[in-house]
């Protein structure tokens, strides 16, 4: 499958499993291989203030790493449940446009024991980053830990 | 205003100025001066594995701490905005039942810093905890800290 196509196939997973992120209108704006880019309109995520809701900041970042990493599998032939374990997140500036989150993959060794331990073990875990910015500034920062199941199927 | 006026108030401002908290159906279920409970219905808010999606999780618990801060401000008559700063949250279990978020104010001698930083300097800041439970068990835990700035009005 290209890197359109799986983009196209992670959006329709997102609106038919996840409702939520139907009324967040989660858009899939970008997949390379290693980086994923979601979008979400502002006026459909505000908060009190006429900016981006904290809650909305957060869903779509830890769904741009939860998302690269199931695209990642697909990829990998392996079939496998994704978990959020932990996370920690700074809120920096507010976001008062589109939010945008990116998600890239940090650097190829840590993937590759990633996907060596889900291979051999049938249990992953990854640290991953994603920045969501306002204008050339990073508005948040959400590092998350990620854990991933092999099922056999 | 009594506590369930204000919680009343509460739930009419969620719904109005944070749109996606409608689409979610927090409820505010329980407020006492100290401690404030919000709800949302598991099937408005789960993920590809039937159980509570990891956003709305977070959504919920940074409501539940924004919302209590929020009250706490009206009831003190203390004009203010209050943003969340920085979090850190762990996903022990899953929750396969509707959601419940619950916060209350750690201690006075915190909480009566917060608010004197507040009225003499124009802002304050305070960590809160959040749980969400799955039945006994802690499923999500919350920690976050706050920041508010009075307003001039």
């Amino acid at each position: 499958m290209k890197t359109e196509a799986l983009g196209r196939w992670l959006e329709n997973i997102l609106h038919t499993k996840i409702p939520l992120t139907k009324e967040m209108d989660i858009r899939v704006t970008g997949y390379d291989g290693a980086t994923l880019k979601l979008r979400a309109p502002l006026a459909r995520n505000v908060n009190d203030k006429g900016s981006a809701f904290g809650g909305s900041l957060f869903s779509l970042a830890v769904l741009a790493g939860w998302g690269l990493l199931s695209l990642k599998l697909k990829e990998e032939n392996l079939a496998g449940d994704v978990v959020i374990h932990e996370t920690s997140v700074t809120y920096r500036h507010p976001v008062s446009e589109d939010l945008e989150a990116c998600c890239e993959l940090a650097g190829d060794n840590e993937y590759s024991k990633f996907i060596t331990a889900l291979r051999t073990r049938g249990k992953g875990r990854i640290t991953l980053d994603v920045n969501v910015m306002q204008g050339s500034r990073i508005a948040m920062h959400f590092r998350g830990s990620f854990v991933a199941f092999r099922l056999n199927r």
